[in-house]
């Protein structure tokens, strides 16, 4: 038995590979290991059962035997802990790895989501114009840092590594907006990673799920 | 030598332990390791001394011989990782409260985060009146989820754990806004976190700097 993901039936996304068990996907991809996948609509995700594995009904999670875990970040986390390929044996560098997956989650990634939800939720509000150069600003300025920090290096500290994956996976939710390409090294980067055989598999994996919902 | 943590001078919270050290003050309380605070400046923070240690220019990090950590999600598993306390020794239940952590920045978190700028950053916008209710609720939901799931338990998954830990941390960030109190078992929660002898010392501890800092 592999473990199980859960992901949407019909991803939002339409196939673009923004939605979170893209991370995960990758993630197998990247240890070697196979998984299953469980698909879910959204009218399931908010259901008992669905609830039972995700305390705030969202995609992905995790089963393996009478484990179950929710939040895509510490599923790789699980992950990484089991199989060789996303964190660095060296107990500190080990530990600046684990440190990036926060950053991505947690100081990365708030912002970003911040303005993506108002792009879909905010638009026809008279406030938008007006409001969206604040949001802008808040990714410019982390996304400079990030660049600065990175700075000609291939990945953030060392080999690649999870923090990687998910800061990968979290710049990519800015496809289409022109805030990366104005960091040549970010761009760079994201391409780097997503250049990655084990991402391509994944991302394939998640295209082909997309493409056979809107098929039936 | 132990650890050296930062936090800031004078925290902008004024001693309510909102800022984000106290969640490593209190990790540190809990498995009964001593550390030493440096205290920056707003300046400081923004220097490229303290951007070596922090890219994003925040507080807290965490260094200790030539390991060096920023993220408070991160620098808290490092300490649970070495030290017993903060994450059960069972395999399956240790991946379940780092999952509550992750959940408690990456999913509780950002909401409260938002609403807490649109307070900070928005109180003078024509749109604020319209907007915050959006806020509100998408707080609201939030919280909805996790009293759900808590019921009538007195920690998120067993026996309390790092998850805890971050998750009272982030609900006390919505003190004063009556939030939490809509929820009588997450009320109890996070009263239940914050009256642990390791949150009061990690509290009292926070809370003389800032009067020092306005001592002086």
């Amino acid at each position: 038995m592999h473990p199980t993901i859960t992901a949407f039936e019909t991803s939002p996304d339409r196939g673009r590979g923004l939605a979170r068990d893209m991370r995960v996907r990758w993630a197998f991809e990247e240890v070697g290991q196979p998984y299953d996948v469980q698909l879910v609509s959204f009218k399931e995700m908010k259901e008992s059962a669905h609830r039972s594995r995700h305390p705030f009904g969202q995609i992905p999670t995790y089963e393996a035997g009478d484990l179950t875990l929710f939040e895509s970040g510490a599923i790789i986390l699980h992950i990484a802990e089991r199989h060789a390929g996303l964190l660095p044996a060296d107990a500190h560098a080990r530990a600046r790895a684990i440190a990036w997956m926060f950053a991505a989650l947690n100081t990365v990634e708030p912002p970003i989501v911040e303005r993506s939800m108002a792009l879909i939720l905010e638009k026809d509000k008279s406030w938008y114009e007006e409001r969206m150069p604040m949001l802008d600003d808040r990714v410019r300025v982390r996304l400079g840092e990030l660049s600065n920090r990175l700075g000609k290096a291939d990945w953030l500290d060392g080999a690649f590594s999870a923090g990687d994956l998910l800061m990968v996976t979290v710049l990519r939710r800015l496809d289409g907006s022109g805030h990366v390409e104005k960091f040549p090294n970010l761009a760079a980067y994201v391409a780097r990673g997503a250049a990655r055989p084990a991402y391509q598999r994944a991302f394939a994996a998640q295209l082909a799920v997309f493409k056979n919902s809107k098929a039936s």
